[in-house]
């Protein structure tokens, strides 16, 4: 990398090292591979120990550094492509969801859930579900379900975790879905997503929320968290376009 | 508030801390409400500074408060959908466009944008501009369109600034568009971005890009840049059902 003094650049110094740190990974460093440790760094590159870690933190944010528990911090690959918003209207559960359900309980939901529900201090089916990319988990999902959405289901004899959680999305299949909305946002991990995720609870998350319609109501509503830092969620209408795709980096 | 003691608790105190925070900001703060200083804070809760500002972090990032130059910390609005991804195929710049033409320049654009869009070390229009929601500005743009794409352009007397980009534009417009491909990812906001989105540079911000894609090719590439704080992104088709918004808060 080489000694390279930013005492004379008049834009903030973290943001200057960070745009040398990003041309240095380019040419210097291979994905996966560990950074040097944050004492070397700053002396290299004649900054504090402050500004080292301002300019890691943004190359993070941006996906081109990974923290890992135990190992420090490494090369990131380039963020995989995860498709997000069903392109056809379709209920989860119905075939093509890349969804695995994973256990499915009964309680009362987060204060905003009950109200998107209109279900009061009532329990709703909690079904937990998760998806994996590669063989990598990528994202955990809650999805709450009203039980006036799925007004048959107390006599079927199903039994607990995936396979609860199946019956519920298979009564919910009878409703006729009229729409769906879907909203993405910043959010932070819980510390059950973040196990699952393998994140440090509180890491930047992208949350999904998506509100299933029926019947000019919410019957059930998703709230799914994917890894900020490994993922970027496409969407939208492709046309039915096939492309090239180089990998693709943020400008910088 | 009152003091509460938080040291029996097994999870993260940070974590919890946070929990505790946000029912007292739904519960006794009003939106736009300045908070208290760290210190009288963390004496309040009886937690050091370092596990306040975890707390107060993770509720930034969940959209909960704001960090405000020159005027602190305050309780913030709930998050304003923002739709994103045109649900008709349409040209940047094509009637119901919510997007302002800022600036229109020529340059070499940074080499994932010049693969994408095929042109080598060949500068590119770039045309700069910006969308506001409710007066404020929540995103700005870097639309970046190959020359090859707007062939005619030269022989058009466009001047400089808004009216160039609107002229390239329209250039652009009598391509066939035969589809786009859209993606929301986290990034860090770039000094220029961030002081037209009134934010400090670093802050965490939605990147969305767009490919537009015309014979097979990349026409036009976008690199829009969300505030993360005051915006969620709505995207896909909600079936032109209309149903009723509550203000929604990412369940916690």
């Amino acid at each position: 990398m080489g000694t390279t003094q930013l005492e004379t650049v008049p834009e903030p110094k973290y943001w200057h090292l960070k745009t040398v740190l990003s041309e240095a990974l380019d040419s210097e460093f291979t994905v996966g591979e560990i950074l040097p440790n944050e004492r070397d760094l700053a002396a290299r590159f004649g900054v504090a120990r402050a500004t080292l870690r301002q300019a890691l933190e943004q190359l993070e944010l941006e996906g081109r550094l990974q923290r890992r528990r135990g190992v420090g911090t490494t090369v990131a690959p380039p963020r995989v492509g995860v498709a997000v918003g069903a392109e056809q209207h379709a209920w989860p559960g119905a075939a093509g969801d890349v969804w695995q359900p994973v256990d499915c309980t009964l309680e009362v939901p987060p204060a905003a859930v009950a109200a998107a529900l209109e279900t009061g201090e009532q329990p709703v089916h909690t079904v937990r579900r998760s998806r994996t990319t590669h063989g990598q988990p990528v994202a955990a999902e809650l999805l709450y379900i009203a039980a006036s959405s799925v007004p048959e289901l107390s006599a079927i004899d199903a039994p607990s975790g995936a396979a609860r959680a199946r019956a519920v999305l298979r009564e919910l299949q009878r409703l006729e879905l009229e729409g769906q909305e879907n909203a993405v946002e910043l959010g932070s991990a819980r510390a059950d997503d973040a196990k699952e995720l393998d994140r440090l609870p509180g890491a930047p998350v992208l949350v999904v929320t998506t509100r299933y319609i029926s019947d000019g109501h919410t019957a059930a509503l998703s709230v799914a968290t994917y890894r900020a830092d490994t993922c970027r969620l496409t969407f939208g209408d492709p046309g039915g376009v096939e492309i090239h795709h180089d990998p693709e980096r943020r400008a910088s």
